[in-house]
């Protein structure tokens, strides 16, 4: 349920309605839309039945400084485009300036599938940064399918984020896994990633709803774009606004390539919710040779941004070589992402001129720590 | 097996190899690369076995300008880039000039998804050419889940469709669901369409690569590219070297489309095929919002066209309305079209201008026929 | 919508009824229900909308003998149990006795995947019999993925079938693939097999449709069991009841076994539908290590047959090997299948003991042909 | 890697060899294969390279005590059939008596979906033991898809899990959601239970891992049988060989039912690996009227086990009341289970008779928690 205000409606009056549904159990969400605040009513969305509803609506009808009370029609509401009809811009103040995800400009994010080494991760860093990412990417804890896979370097792959971060001025996204290392990772890094893996971890996604950090969700292998908002709505029912749509290819029958790009879920995503969505063509096509041409195609369908898997020696990588790009391969895509872009009246967030004394100035991981 | 002649070998030493082939029970098919004959062995591609083919590999490789013999990696052989290098460009000799699919230029096809009346018809044809198609799609014979639904105006419907493309001199694409019917819609009609569940009918395959007439090949709905590749395959095999593969979305889990568009299909099918691909945003999504962004993208991934249902009045359609884009959306999405093929260095055919006495020009049904 | 008649209503009556309902477009079919007869106006389910629906239900319901008139809550219905509440039992007149399915009996139908030779036929063919079957399987005609596969005996494989047939008194089921050739098979045979590929083959139901000869619909690979029993209303729809549901398994993204079993299916297809289901637990898996487990589940599930893959050779056929029964296997199978038959108080069919002078007393081919 | 020692081997040959594979950083775990020792040297399944492997092998050859040194075909490797011939018996200490699963012995899970209240759950849980189950299910801490939904009662939920426990002597299993709360779980509960969603959560897999305690590992929705065996690998890497795998259904296009229960997967999974099987009909199919027929099928095809919910009122369940059987529905269905096992030479596991004061004999939780 939402409550829209009338635009003169007083805060005295807004205060009112929220009372009334916190009499009722029910959470109240302040939006605004074309000046109005809109009080979003969590826990009246979908099937869940309230006792005393339609009597509460009618009286909320009747209140002052009350416009009009609109049923959700989605199971999900705080993201969805009904209750906040302008798209959400996540801020991220990276050393080299501040980042901004789902506004006019496209945001790029590059890096290594995994924290290998220093020597690996910077060069795949500062190559990010020249080609024209913002955003360096890079996991030091790694889902495995094997217990006796590559899990990631830990802590140690995060110290080497945080370093990458200092020299080259980007943000840093990397994933998180598990409810007790979000205060770690936080102290690292500018964007969590919660896994496709993990998407209905809801523990996780409580615990990063309670941060401040924004966060990146991954859509499940086999999620419905439904379930997938919904993931995203336990975050933001937890008060973290900052959510991060990414699609990385879903389960499919083909077998040819890792996984299926729902291609069709950029636009429909855009359209139900006001989340910035971005593509992940290298997870989504496991194949070095289509990540170009899908990230093309996103870019095109309405992406707000793309995440790409790079690397010095991709076939020397421990995980994921076979869809990671060389770094001149990297380079050669930049500028046909751009022409894109310019082609759907979009441009290519650029990263700012580092300062000269980037480490000094990059906020230091006490401070990092502190803001999670 | 493909056998790679040298630069300068003789036809008689080309016909000697593709005897030897026969004495083995094997179809000799040529093609050309850099300048060089190449033949394919038919029926030695995948897991059949030959008997006594290890020795005729050897007999050929000793023969008479024989450069080498390859093995077939991929399970179709004609379909396959490795037996044919170059991109097939398939020529379509519509009334208003020649259209020519999988060249530097992108294809537009629009129109109907059925023939309803003459005045349906006749609108969404004009619009068509006006926004720049070069082809008029539209249903004669409908395939219909539910028996009890529309199946298609039959024979009025080619004839209707006959009127359009002599009016418009936009070359026609129509669906064939049997092989009885190949001849008549044959003269009828510039491609053939097969569509989705129709992608193993093999007796329906075999049919339409035994005509002439262009063929537009409709990815099956649970279709594994490979299997797609075959089904392509089955039309080569018989004779008919202009085949163009259609995306048009496969099944997934998910239920707020109708359709998962398979955006990677499109790189990879042109990395393993040298057949032009072409993406039907219409079908593949079922929604009309989103028709748009998915052309874009299927362009941006490298398709050499796209397909889009468009309609006078989509909400009175007997078929599909709600994918159907009205005639102010598709006109106003074609300059994006354009813009985006200029981002990936193409254009957008344009259609010539008509001569002044088209219906007079147009090439008569029976001449049409004739040609089938 | 179903029109149930009262128990006394005359035949007059019932026709009036039926004129009133080709006096709008309608065709009536006549079922029955606990000694009343029910009216079904085609063409009136699902989506489909017909002019003055609303006012002839009224004039319906007030007609002499009309006690109720139902809506159709299915998309179908012809094949709902809505119109026809007493299961379909399924005739077949073999040599050796009329075979019934769908009634308390499970019925066994086994033999090749593929008809080799009259060796292999007719030793597959005696094994089967002597296991328990009632029906022999075996192809003629074999949808073959890649074109240059074995695709059949064609009309030399009938005629081995048709020898089979007289041999053993078997009950022949083989699979038709175009609707050219649904004469021609219904000459040789006594169940015609629709395949999975050809499940919305429109023409080829129609046509089997329009025979009488008892018609074994597979589900489509990709089908839901809507669609699957839209295609049976096809069938149906063209007068032809004696439609034979088989589930072989969807397409998942599995990848150790050939299709996935839906289980699930067969239970639910049994309440949604009054129509006979049987399962193909060869096709179903791919695997012969699976096919018996699975065969028992079929039967403990409800399934009113099976039809399973057996090979005197399997590790030399030239198709599907891997997922055939030697005639051992099949052989020790037969005991556990009556074993869980009775566990869910049925019984397995057996075959009737065999004429002294078998081949003179089948119906010969003429026969068969002219009973098509 | 496995290490086949001859029947003699003593145990310093034993310990010899397991001291090479530590030396080379391989973990060596024990089983044993008709009489002989076998040791698996972990880390080498699958891709994972081993420096210096192939030298090794060699010595390993050569080491007195040896039989032979096979390769492992799995990916995973102490959940093969190839490490570990024979099934597992995960042995369940119940108040009321052993419980095994994995044995000749079939097991029967019941309970409520989700515990609600004291009345429901012992309403539910003497009817499961009436019935014959020897384990009661029951939710304490739920997925939810929605941030609204119900979640579950907590430990409030545990504690009337101990409660029904103690009055009726079944063993219960209860869902553990996140690694900090395995100990407090265990504290409460006989058997722990990794939800579909969590199936590739691998901190849950190696803390469930850390505990003695069985683990019910449930197939995520969309894990190939390859990525279930390995999540059980997670788990017997650990130290824990008690785990017990559980099909639930898996995600596919079928619209009608919630999931669609793989059937195939039982026996494929008996083939490839020693772990019990237990089939999930609620889950799997959604449906009420589908539980019977596929609880029956799965026990056909070989499953060690159901896990199925009651409910006394299901229309009034706060989750999941559309699966769940009344108690009169689980009564009747009980001895169907029976004739089914007895056909393919099983029974069913019956709780032992209870002794005269339960509730002092049962396990306190205190007691329970130190043996967790």
């Amino acid at each position: 349920m939402i409550i829209m205000m009338r635009p003169d409606a007083s805060e005295r009056e807004v205060e009112q309605i929220s009372e009334m549904l916190r009499a009722h159990g029910l959470a109240p969400r302040r939006s605004h839309n074309a000046g109005r605040t809109v009080i979003g009513a969590l826990g009246t969305a979908g099937a869940t039945s309230v006792p005393g509803l339609p009597e509460l609506c009618d009286q909320l009808r009747e209140a002052p400084g009350v416009e009009a009370v609109l049923p959700v029609s989605q199971p999900y509401q705080l993201a969805s485009r009904e209750f906040h009809p302008e798209p959400t811009e996540v801020r991220i103040p990276a050393p080299a300036g501040e980042v901004v995800i789902g506004g006019e400009q496209i945001v790029m994010m590059a890096g290594p599938c995994t924290v290998e080494s220093e020597a690996q991760l910077l060069a795949a860093a500062h190559a990010a940064r020249e080609g024209g990412a913002t955003i360096l990417r890079g996991g030091a804890y790694k889902p495995s399918t094997s217990p006796y896979g590559f899990r990631g370097l830990g802590v140690a792959g995060l110290e080497l984020l945080a370093r990458a971060r200092a020299e080259t001025g980007l943000a840093v996204v990397t994933e998180v896994m598990t409810p007790a290392e979000v205060e770690l990772v936080c102290a690292y890094t500018d964007i969590l990633q919660v896994g496709a893996r993990n998407m209905q971890n809801y523990y996780l996604l409580d615990e990063v709803g309670r941060s401040t950090r924004p966060v990146l969700l991954k859509r499940g292998l086999a999620a419905t774009i439904e379930e997938w908002l919904l993931a995203a709505e336990y975050i933001l029912a937890q008060g973290n606004p900052n959510v991060i749509l990414c699609e990385r290819g879903i389960r499919s029958f083909e077998r040819l390539t890792r996984n299926t790009v729902d291609i069709n879920a950029v636009p429909l995503v855009k359209q139900l919710s006001h989340l910035p969505v971005i593509v992940d063509p290298s997870q989504g096509t496991g194949k070095r040779s289509l990540v170009g041409p899908v990230a093309l195609a996103a870019v095109a369908a309405g992406a707000d941004g793309l995440i790409v898997e790079i690397h010095p020696q991709p076939d020397a990588a421990l995980k994921d070589g076979a869809q990671s790009l060389t770094l001149e391969q990297y380079a050669g895509l930049m500028p046909q992402v751009r022409a894109v872009a310019a082609a759907v009246r979009r441009s290519v967030a650029l990263p700012q001129t580092l300062q000269t004394t980037p480490v000094a100035q990059a906020p230091s991981v006490v401070a990092l720590a502190s803001a999670g």
